[in-house]
């Protein structure tokens, strides 16, 4: 957490404030953006200062994607609200097969907050825009007094563009497909409740925050016939299989054995009484493709470092009742409920 | 406030009230949005229901612009949140002469949130979106904790197409560009300022919040050599002068007497010791043109409903000392302070 790295010309001194004038549009406000904000973000779109940006034209297909990143507290282990805001709207254009471009990046501050808090999410933010090859085009800033928000919330919107050859979606999901997922459950929504609660677990457990889009990109030059990529944030992956169901009318057979789950988050979900599969991932996707594609998909996910822990956990089948059944380590089938009550706020 | 309107199929029963798991994004988040939010702002778009929106492709430029907000209270004379969050968005498209077309919209919500409250700001949010003609084509909700956040937030992303001959900008003004103002200063502001405070002003004063796209294609038929086009919200039309200043380094001097300010907004800025140059506007545009489409450029504004008080206000000049120069009344010119201190926070 270095408050004043080398790009932020004339630093704001160390025990600084934010003040609501930061947000009143004014002097504080152009200081603060050009202090703290631009330096980090700099690009020639964003240079240009307007209250909208003018993108480059392209012939594929634009697609828009908006997420509000709330998550309390605003570092946790393997991530904070800056990189996750980043990689959640990145990964949201990935999922649809598009190529992330354009970001936007809306602050809603609370008055009190400490200078250099907002300057390590910031650093965060950058590396993360960075490492995404993306660009922050467009902005805003709101400070609101004492009270009327809980430190730092994030608004990012993405706009990617998808190769018109891309075909990917619920119409496409047949029986026989093949469901699998990237690597292991959970772990972002368990190190979440772990920072928050200051569980101390034995080995203390990672969220998987992360940008997915170089991994569908690899998908994507593989020539799998893909029919659908989701990526399971709030509600896990049994919110994706449950959404597949509503959207097909077809049932889905999961087996248990195949479930990813890192050994201390299966264990620390038999402690608290959760089941890994309802909880959130932030850099994992669900891949459904042909039956004749699943193994090699399975390989393809494999070769790629964000997909080595990758699984076939089931498949679409033809069904009287459509629902997500899932096959039990003792051979037995039951039926894997809609997640909805025990919520965990503030994840994302 | 009608909490049942025809178009939302499966009414959610009067007086509930949010809950946590309505932001889950599970079953109650899905039920959230079949049941108020989709029906309301339906459109082929955001009818896919994805994560993420796939969009039309277009030959003009594409336009991006974002905003947050955290207006409170959340209804007051004139407008409320869910109408201001559309215009904003829609009025930083159109002053830049892009062609506003489809919008994201994310809500941040504190548990407890009285349903009706939020229908009542849903249907306010789709009557404008019907009205500019734009469409809603991805959202966000997020239900936070009591007390993580001051009932609503609200975030739109715009993105919206400009012909490839529209060439405005800082780069554009020069000495001698004449500088109009397409109505009363100071309405927004003070409107939320009262309603906030309870003032009794013997005639209540009304937000000016209101889409200016319509205004803008009308400047944009009629030929005139338009050199800048800027909202004055948040620091009012003094903040948009000394952006000028900033970033041309050219001067501009402003006639006193012209300022179109309405009467009971001048009372009430009297009686607070306020200076309606520094108050935000939502429905109102600051327009630089060459000095010889300056009077046809003030009919242009006077023939439409939303700049019939239009005024044209200064001019820009070459001068020593580049700042914002205001002639009085009685002849004596003054600088015009950038707006720095005197915060009116969360009025958008």
């Amino acid at each position: 957490m270095n408050p004043f790295p080398e790009s932020c010309p004339m630093p704001i001194p160390a025990g600084q404030r934010l003040l609501l004038a930061h947000g009143e549009g004014a002097g504080l406000t152009r200081r603060l953006l050009e202090r703290l904000i631009w330096p980090r973000l700099s690009n020639p779109i964003l240079d240009q200062h307007g209250d909208s940006a003018l993108l480059p034209r392209s012939d594929q297909v634009p697609v828009i994607s908006t997420d509000s990143f709330v998550v309390s507290p605003l570092f946790f282990p393997g991530g904070d609200i800056g990189s996750l805001a980043i990689h959640g709207t990145v990964n949201d254009l990935a999922m649809s097969g598009a190529e992330p471009k354009f970001l936007t990046l809306s602050l809603i501050a609370e008055e009190g907050l400490p200078i250099e808090i907002l300057e390590a999410v910031l650093d965060s933010t950058a590396a993360a825009v960075k490492r995404c090859q993306v660009q922050v085009v467009a902005g805003d800033t709101k400070v609101v007094p004492r009270g009327a928000v809980d430190q730092l919330f994030i608004n990012t919107t993405g706009l990617g563009y998808r190769p018109r050859s891309v075909d990917w979606g619920w119409h496409r999901i047949q029986p026989g497909d093949q469901i699998l997922v990237s690597g292991t459950m959970g772990d972002h929504g368990l190190a979440i409740l772990s920072a928050r609660e200051q569980f101390q677990f034995d080995s203390p457990i990672q969220s998987d925050s992360a940008p997915l889009h170089e991994l569908v990109q690899s998908l994507l030059v593989s020539d799998l016939d893909i029919h659908l990529l989701r990526d399971p944030t709030r509600g896990g992956v049994a919110a994706v299989l449950h959404e597949i169901v509503e959207a097909t009318k077809l049932a889905i057979r999961i087996e248990e054995k195949q479930l990813p789950v890192q050994p201390e988050v299966r264990g620390a979900c038999e402690i608290l009484g959760l089941d890994p599969i309802y909880i959130a991932n932030e850099g994992k996707l669900i891949l459904v493709v042909s039956a004749r594609d699943g193994d090699r998909a399975l390989r393809c996910l494999h070769d790629h470092p964000l997909g080595h822990k990758a699984a076939m956990i089931g498949r679409v089948e033809e069904q009287a009742m459509p629902t997500v059944w899932v096959e039990g380590i003792m051979g037995a089938s039951r039926v894997l409920d809609e997640p909805s009550g025990a919520p965990l706020p503030r994840i994302c």
